[in-house]
C-alpha cells in the first residue's frame, strides 16, 4: 500500500484508540473493538501496533499530549519578552484548550498526576523539556532584573500555573455541585488565576514571615 | 459489651480499614482480610458495618478527611483577622499535614479530584461548609476594605490554595523524577506558594489586559 494510504490507516487507528481511551479509560480498551471501530482487520491493526502499549505510546505522543502541549506551549514560542504577559497568555491558552478538549484536564489528573497514572512515565520519557526550561530561565532572568517577585521559585512556576488551572478545570462539569467551587464560569476562573499570578509574580513582594527559611 | 469496649472495637475496625484503603485503594479492600487485620470475627465486623460502603463512610468521615480537615481548618478558627496571614498559615498547615499523612495528597487527587473518584460524592455530602464560607467572607470583606486584590475571586481562593499545594504534594515522592518539578523540597514549595499567594492576594493589582470581561 502507498505511503499516503498507509499514513491514513495509521491515523485512523490512533484516532479510534484515542476515542476509546477517552471513553473507557486505558484499561477498558480492547484490541478487537478498536480494530472494528477503526474499520481495519486485526491483522492490519497488528501490522501497525504489536501491543496495546505501543498504541498507547502513539496516542500519547501524537494525539493527547502532543496536541495539547503544542496548543499551550505554542505560547512559549511567541517570544514574549515579558514573563507576566506570557503567563497571562498561558492561562487563557489552557482555559481555551479545556474548551477544545474538555476531557483532557480530567485525563491529565487521572492518568498523569495520580499515583500510578498510566501516562506519567510515558510523559516523563517523551516530553520536550526545552520549552519549560526556557520559560523557567525567562522567569529567573526577569527576577534578576527586578521585574519578578524575588521570593517565588522559577522552577515551580510552570507547575503552579498548571495546578491553578488544570485542577479546577478537571472538575469543570461538576462545578455547580462542588461547594468549594460553586457557580463560576471558565472565564471567571481564568480572570481569577491571571489576577493571582500577575500580581503574585510581579516584583516587590508582600512581607512574609519567612518561616522555614 | 460496654460502651468503652464497643468504641474501641469500632475504632480498631476503622483504623484497619483506613490502612487497607491506603495500601490497596478502595477497590482492593476485602471484608474478610479486614476482619482479620482488626482482630475481630466477620460477625462482629458485620455488627458495626453492614456494607463496605458504610465502612467507607466511617473511614472518610472519621479518619482521612476528618483528621486532615481538622488539622488544616483548625487554622480557619484561630480568628486571624488578616486573610493574608491566615493564607500563609493554611499553606504551611497543608505542607505539614503532608508530612504527617504523606499518603493523603495522592489519595485526595485520586479519589476526590479525579473523575469518578470514590470519595468525591461522600465529601460533597459531608463536608462542613461553614469554615470555607467564613474564609470566603473574610477574603471578600478584606477586598471591600481595600486590603485584598480586587480582581481575585473569593469563591475560588480556597481551591487555589489547595491546588497550589496539594497537586505538587501528591507527587512528592517522585519529585526528583518529574522534570517540571525537579529537586525541590517541601519547605521550598511552601515558600514559593506563600510568596505567590501573599503577593497575589495583596491589594493594588498588576495591570491585566482584561480579556473575556
Amino acid at each position: 500500500m502507498g505511503k499516503k494510504r498507509d499514513n491514513e490507516t495509521r491515523r485512523r487507528i490512533v484516532a479510534a484508540a484515542e476515542e476509546l481511551f477517552r471513553a473507557k479509560g486505558l484499561d477498558g480498551v480492547n484490541m478487537r473493538e478498536l480494530a472494528e471501530m477503526a474499520g481495519v482487520n486485526k491483522g492490519l491493526l497488528h501490522y501497525y501496533f504489536k501491543t496495546k502499549d505501543q498504541l498507547l505510546d502513539a496516542v500519547v505522543a501524537e494525539k493527547l499530549v502532543g496536541e495539547f502541549i503544542a496548543f499551550v506551549a505554542g505560547e512559549l514560542d511567541r517570544g514574549q519578552p515579558e514573563p507576566l504577559a506570557l503567563v497571562e497568555h498561558l492561562v487563557w491558552r489552557i482555559v481555551d484548550a479545556s474548551d477544545a478538549w474538555p476531557w483532557l484536564p480530567p485525563l491529565w489528573v487521572r492518568e498523569v498526576i495520580s499515583q500510578g497514572g498510566a501516562l506519567r512515565e510515558k510523559l516523563i520519557q517523551r516530553v520536550d523539556l526545552g520549552k519549560p526550561e526556557r520559560f523557567k530561565a525567562g522567569i529567573a532572568a526577569a527576577q534578576k532584573a527586578g521585574r519578578v517577585n524575588p521570593e517565588i521559585n522559577p522552577q515551580l512556576t510552570f507547575m503552579s500555573i498548571m495546578a491553578l488551572t488544570m485542577l479546577p478545570l478537571s472538575m469543570a462539569k461538576d462545578w455547580d455541585r462542588i461547594p468549594l467551587i460553586g457557580r463560576v464560569s471558565k472565564p471567571e476562573l481564568g480572570r481569577h488565576v491571571v489576577a493571582l499570578l500577575q500580581h503574585g509574580l510581579a516584583a516587590a513582594p508582600a512581607k512574609t514571615q519567612g518561616r522555614k527559611a
